[in-house]
């Protein structure tokens, strides 16, 4: 179906922020694509039961296959008169039982879940044992090394503050044309065999978080010295940075606006 | 194939301790049965790749389909020579990543996962919020009124000593010649919106643990009041209790012997 986006949504008097939550693990990702299943499909297809009109979704970031959300944001445009607690309620019982709205707010129509975000908070979580966790498979990264939480955390701290992120991006067809980015926090903790990585910035670029992941667990190993990510930030070369980690330990955790 | 089980294990001369843990989501128990699958099947198979020797496992219980095991224990006899610390990750090897081999021992010839086991100690988990949590839709039971934890602590108290439990135990073909059970703890507590109920005794009846949390939930609720607790604990009927929670929230934590 083509429509003007434009016209469709000039008619509209309300604008709705939805905050949601979802299990990643048998999506391809946030964005419709043909041949896969994604999280705005099933939701749009949801919400097509509560609200009888055509409505275009804004979900505030690209997300890959198999990344999770602890909280992702949407906004949409529309006429419906439901309150919004009742959405909350109606959304739910249509929605499958891995993706939740935790809540749904009226907000100015000039709001934009993408472009009015002013920043992002992930975490990544790692299984830090040499055995397997069998319930933490698609919700983790299994690494069995000792990790030295103070060391990746004195690491970390040189990626805070206002830096050109080049060597953590993965090039794709988009084009890169800013890619300073603002890192305001970036912490490792521990609680019993768990490690996560929380990071917070004002923009992250592609693939940011997991290639950070992937690079500090080079320093963990021993195969990146803790000084050299000043060299890897100066390079501003995808190659200068250690592998990209997997989606399944990723998770949006908070966004800000 | 049927072979004389006593013939087959009296050539055998270790008896190896395995402990292991498994998301039970996609299994229908321990337990071999047709036409479902079973983690048993599913881990003979993948002990047959490291021993190439007709085995019988022997595991510490029954447990219904979508149970889960933190801690779930098998014996087996073998004539094999495999250290203990190369049998944990051979078998982690060819396992599907729900189930988990933590550790391998050898134990004395007498030693039997079932009838060796002096006690066992259960965890229920209940995701209690208005909103459902994607993440623990297999891993919980999500109960959205309020939980007085302390109440059900108090009546959780009456439940602890030498009792006869026939109410709290689904009538079944087997026959219950004994249906007295020594609790020893019995504990809600709460993290987040996660709420645990932990429970140890030397023993379980058929479904014991989901008909207590059942029956705890209906004391949460106000439709039974605090202390019919001992009424229904003499009642001796299974009519009595409340009813049996689903078994998504139940794990085996741990085994005693």
């Amino acid at each position: 179906m083509q429509y003007n986006v434009l016209d469709l949504e000039s008619e509209k008097n309300r604008n709705i922020l939805l905050k949601i939550s979802y299990d990643g693990s048998r999506y391809h990702g946030w964005q419709i694509q043909k041949n896969a299943v994604s999280v705005q499909e099933v939701f749009q297809n949801s919400l097509r039961n509560v609200i009888d009109e055509d409505i275009e979704l804004k979900g505030c970031s690209r997300t890959d296959s198999g990344v999770h959300a602890n909280m992702y944001c949407i906004n949409f445009k529309t006429n419906s008169f439901i309150p919004c607690e009742r959405l909350v309620m109606a959304l739910n019982r249509f929605l499958p039982a891995d993706i939740a709205v935790l809540s749904a707010d009226e907000v100015p129509m000039d709001f934009h879940a993408r472009y009015s975000c002013i920043g992002k908070e992930y975490i990544y979580k790692i299984w830090n044992n040499k055995v397997r966790n069998p319930f933490l498979n698609n919700y983790s990264l299994h690494y069995w090394y000792d990790i030295d939480i103070d060391l990746l955390n004195y690491v970390g701290s040189k990626l805070i503050g206002e830096h050109n992120f080049t060597s953590f991006c993965t090039v794709d067809n988009r084009v890169l044309t800013d890619a300073v980015r603002n890192v305001s926090e970036l912490k490792f903790s521990k609680q019993g065999d768990v490690i996560t990585m929380m990071i917070r910035a004002d923009g992250f670029l592609y693939n940011m978080v997991r290639i950070i992941v992937g690079t500090m667990l080079r320093v963990a190993q021993g195969k990146i010295k803790p000084d050299d990510i000043l060299y890897i930030i100066e390079a501003k070369s995808r190659k200068a940075a250690g592998p990209t980690a997997p989606a399944k330990g990723l998770y949006l955790n908070r966004v800000f606006y």
